[in-house]
């Protein structure tokens, strides 16, 4: 039964057995058999809209690890594909749109997504995922914040200091506030359609809230995901759908977001979870925060900071074992077994009735 | 008397008639006078280089605006520059080393720079504003800290994930910390000559120590920056020198930072002034903090945002207003007016006795 699993379990804070453990970016470039199966594709977005090839990448680190669960293999940057806005992804560059949004014009021509027809590569992926993974772990679907989407849109691609964005912040607030209200519903369809085609936990990247101020965050970037956290299905099939938040360098926002009605807050390495602990109590459970710099290290200080993350957390239920951001591509996949290894076999302790 | 201005008695938290207010990059692309002065010159670093120039361009902010310091023309780069690594400016990526710093040879390479002869550029530059400011503004001079330095010179350049100076963190920190003791080092002797040279006061820019866990910061970043801090002149000819340390995303170090040493914090806009000052209390000074986008607004807001960030701040000494980055090129001069006018016009009553 997957309301058992202590993934589940742990983020609705219920008793485990041990902090459950899983890897942002599980999937990618640090895995020989990725980088196998990504020669064959044309390229990263013909990956993702394969949805044999993004079963088959997704699948991958669950054979080699005792994860405890699968994070469907796919991209943010779908939704603004899908709006047709020319995306491609640079080598060197990152992603990047052939038509990003100028005016308010541009955001007024933006369709309506039915994700089902739009982006149906991923239900299709998520659906073969769900029948391959036969139970035996959660999967994880995922969208990106409607702030974190709209940042790309605007700016046309990866952005150092959000000028073009924020200039349209404090230039045209309703215009902005326009875009982030479709992308907040069209995010919520995507992620509806997500977990009717098997999606037993939903992630939303919110990379970068932090770049506000607080009250900005709270207006452009958290009211938009509060809109899609209310509008979510919740419980599908007998079964509650926890939502995790993840926003980088969110310290300053902590108990706001502890507030949106997420069931859990993923947390990067500059907060320690101690410091998050205190300042949000128990009201959410707490997802994190490897430095994923670590895995450069040798297993002896991997096993050290393991240990101090599961430390800093505490007894307790409510904690899931992650890095702090994705996975870097060139780290040894042998290093990435200790790290779990050694969740597996140090966690417990800290679940002893 | 300098040691009588506003700017210098904030900074050490004596009382003043109003907040003193200057802008990072004040003297920069957003002003027309710059851009001309900027096509004379080859290129960014040759403007650096030149004295006259980088006089000129210092000057030109204040014989706009009624500013409160000026700040010497330079970039946080020119110690590796004078290492002789291969700095240039690419128009698009940023700065640019052609010969990063890929082993512990390297570290064990690097010369001992004479400031006075290696970057003289810099002092004579500061010697010659100083003589055209007449003591009517105090002149800040300032320096990257060892860590940001050093992820340009490992990195090779702008970072989004700083890969490369983590993975040394953490394979061989012992050989990372040779490179940031001796940039410590560098940078003392760098500050010193500009205090002697003529700054009134002195920043250090750790840009990027906001990607550090926090263990991390204290043994990478902040504890060569109090090294640095601990070995300044601070006392020069009858006059106290203060030091303000600047971290983006500081919020979770900022305990840490107020008792580094320094004399005050400027703090990006992600940090609310009244939770800075519940944190750390009046130990320090506090500078910023405004965000650099609010210029792009109109004068009735970015009034509004003046008088919130001085209202955050509140009653007493110890503030120095400023944006909390950089600002942006493209901010109509116009507004800057309205921001340094707003400064002026408001806050006296948060000083009164």
């Amino acid at each position: 039964m997957l309301e058992e699993h202590r993934l589940i379990r742990a983020l609705l804070r219920q008793p485990v057995d041990r902090t459950p453990v899983w890897i942002m970016r599980q999937a990618g470039r640090y895995l020989p058999e990725y980088r196998e199966i990504r020669r064959q594709a044309k390229d990263f977005l013909t990956l993702c809209k394969t949805p044999e090839l993004a079963t088959q990448v997704t699948l991958q680190p669950l054979k080699r690890y005792p994860l405890d669960a699968a994070i469907i293999f796919s991209d943010i940057l779908t939704i603004p594909d899908a709006f047709q806005m020319g995306l491609s992804f640079e080598a060197k560059e990152g992603p990047c749109f052939q038509k990003p949004i100028i005016c308010r014009e541009d955001i007024q021509r933006l369709p309506m997504l039915d994700p089902e027809i739009d982006l149906r590569y991923v239900m299709d992926a998520i659906r073969m995922t769900k029948q391959a993974l036969n139970q035996q772990v959660p999967l994880i679907g995922f969208a990106g914040s409607p702030w974190t989407i709209a940042t790309y849109m605007i700016e046309g691609g990866s952005s150092k200091n959000f000028s073009k964005i924020k200039k349209w912040m404090y230039h045209d607030p309703e215009g902005l506030h326009q875009l982030l209200a479709h992308l907040a519903v069209t995010i919520t369809h995507y992620c509806n359609a997500q977990i009717q085609a098997g999606a037993d936990v939903m992630m939303i990247f919110d990379t970068w809230g932090g770049v506000l101020s607080q009250p900005d965050y709270l207006a452009f970037s958290l009211q938009y995901m509060e809109a899609i956290l209310k509008n979510c299905v919740r419980f599908y099939k007998g079964r509650t759908i926890p939502i995790i938040l993840f926003t980088k360098n969110s310290e300053p926002y902590l108990q706001a977001m502890a507030c949106s009605g997420c069931d859990a807050l993923g947390l990067d390495w500059t907060t320690s979870l101690d410091k998050a602990r205190k300042s949000i109590g128990h009201q959410v459970a707490i997802q994190g925060n490897l430095d994923p710099a670590v895995l450069y290290s040798n297993p002896v200080r991997i096993r050290k900071e393991v240990e101090k993350v599961l430390q800093q957390y505490g007894a307790g239920t409510g904690h899931i074992f992650n890095l702090g951001h994705g996975i870097f591509p060139d780290i040894d996949p042998g290093h990435v077994e200790v790290m779990i290894e050694a969740v597996h076999a140090m966690s417990p302790q800290y679940h002893v009735v």
